[in-house]
């Protein structure tokens, strides 16, 4: 195992086994809208408050990920689970059902970034074969928390972003694990089709050092985020000694037009050219124009569903070989916001790469 | 490495190999006030406000840590941090100068279970020597947060229980390392003295699941988090088929007076009897009848600096072989509490036995 001061390299990369998004009315009408596993009309997903719908949809998430692979939630030795909500009660009420062991994880929106990277600690520890890893956001339960009252109909600037209302969930299994329950569908008929398409593996991780440069304003996180991402990449380059050519893409979480501004330019400071692979989920998850979303998507379930939705389909077919992904999260609340604090930033970068099913099923 | 549904076996235990303790005035005046290693008076800490000051607290209690070991932040791979705040803002202010790359986790007052869970699973796989965790809470930011202003002066039942202003911080470390470190320190003479103490390692740990049994009293959590004590205690017990007579000290957070009695009534329905082994962090931090704490102390720090400054020394004396320390969380907010909510808890049991110095010098 290779090891830089924040990164690691796994040698039995654990495999994104299966996954599953579930997303609100808007995200279902922007351009990944077809892409989503579930579009949930009612933003009360069937609940009497906000809070209630975001932890059924944080649980439809988990129990699509469970079905779509297969698998019963006693098949799951961990769980790693975490919201924006103050004291993560999206979490706790919405994945109890499941009985899984949990870690409930803070890292704002970075929050899949941070579950993803100790999920596939874990499963390459041979800690368990299988572990479940979800974060959901809400735009109705991240205004109330964070912003205004939805009823005031406050203006909001041209820099701010558009909380996701989505969940997305991610069974990582030990490639092993992987091979023996295909074999058991293969002798049960249950899967055929045109070929498995490849697997996405996760190769490796950079844990993220908080960024702060002093950004105050919390219509703008973009800006205050951006530095987090550049740490976070900069550092993945220099653990592994490579640079922007070793990824066909490099995906941010939800730094929106403004912070990928920032982001490209700090890169081109330290000698990257980011600009060719470069993509933010924030950008990719609502169209600008028609969508009123002004400088994009943000919120934990922003990078998880793109990543369920639009991203891994590429990297199993192989169109992307390797990629860098990188939710990003700004940490503030509106205590340490109202106290004139900064808003310090954090991300965490997953290596996902392709490979073959049938080295899967053949080795 | 054994594995039960929810359990791990380490076959190369980490070691705690430094920890430290800060606490502010009143459990510096209650009966383990001499083994803290710092008791600040000013509950500001210095700071403008309520917050700043947890942050503050939270800091030197990592680099009071990192001190004791002999250790600077740049020989710490990874640090997971934790407190009670909406977003983790303690943390967030708190640790960013260390400059480590960070996990925040939630899991109320459980979170140094988790974090020590999830530092001794990162060593034990060989992913860093030194790993760094802690936990705090301070008792004006609780109770600001989910309270009442302190100047209101609100009346509190008996079985309310008193946020401890404290933050426990420990080193985790790979045995080699803490061997090499010795070695080091013996040939530029710093260490002498009659002995070294045994060594405190980490040698198995139980991840939590939620257990919700429907109270709703944000009054007595003491009664809410019992089951969850109970689950972890007992999966405990499954997993590594033992029972109460396998441990020296089997040690809650902090269920205080009325969730120890809850706990107690459950392990007894179990055929386990804990009264004599059970021992409760909130109980042992305050002395009720002088400090009008009522039924005990609680918040994240009331177990980690009680871990810190009067568990750790009698594991590695040797007076306690082996302890199963379960720090326990009640996973509420008042957002979740107003709605009528439930106030479902968490806890996460760690194992740490003695080891003798000599092995680790000789063998």
């Amino acid at each position: 195992m290779r090891k830089g001061r924040a990164s690691l390299e796994f040698e039995n990369p654990p495999v994104i086994e299966s996954s599953a998004a579930v997303v609100g009315k808007k995200e279902g009408e922007g351009p990944l809208g077809q892409a989503f596993d579930m579009v949930e009309e009612d933003p009360m997903f069937g609940k009497k408050t906000w809070e209630e719908a975001e932890s059924a949809m944080q649980e439809k998430a988990c129990r699509l990920a469970l079905e779509k692979g297969g698998l019963k939630p006693e098949e799951i030795r961990y769980l790693f689970a975490g919201d924006l909500l103050g004291q993560l009660i999206a979490t706790s009420f919405g994945v109890a059902d499941l009985e899984i062991p949990l870690f409930g994880l803070y890292g704002a929106c970075s929050t899949i970034g941070e579950a993803l990277t100790l999920g596939a600690m874990t499963v390459a520890a041979g800690y368990g074969e299988r572990v479940l890893t979800v974060a959901s956001s809400h735009f109705a339960t991240a205004e109330k928390q964070f912003r205004f009252p939805l009823a005031y109909g406050n203006q909001r600037p041209y820099s701010a972003t558009w909380t996701v209302t989505g969940s997305g969930a991610f069974v990582l299994a030990d490639r092993e694990a992987v091979k023996e329950k295909r074999r058991q569908e293969k002798s049960l008929q249950r899967k055929s089709g045109p070929g498995s398409p490849g697997l996405a593996v996760i190769t490796g991780v950079t844990a993220g050092k908080i960024a702060d440069i002093g950004a105050k304003d919390s219509m703008n996180m973009g800006a205050a985020m951006a530095p987090a991402a550049y740490s976070t990449i900069s550092r993945n380059f220099m653990d592994f000694q490579v640079d922007e050519n070793h990824y066909d893409k490099i995906i941010s979480g939800d730094l929106g037009e403004v912070g990928r501004t920032v982001l490209l330019d700090f890169m081109a400071a330290g000698g990257y050219d980011l600009s060719k692979v470069h993509m933010d989920c924030g950008i990719e998850i609502y169209d600008s124009s028609s969508q009123d979303t002004h400088a994009g998507g943000s919120g934990c379930g922003c990078s998880a569903v793109t990543l369920s939705a639009a991203i891994l389909n590429r990297i199993r077919s192989g169109e992307w070989k390797r990629v860098l992904f990188v939710p990003t999260g700004a940490l503030l609340s509106t205590v340490s916001f109202n106290e004139g604090q900064s808003i310090p930033g954090i991300a965490h970068g997953v290596v996902i790469e392709h490979r073959r099913a049938e080295e899967s099923q053949e080795e």
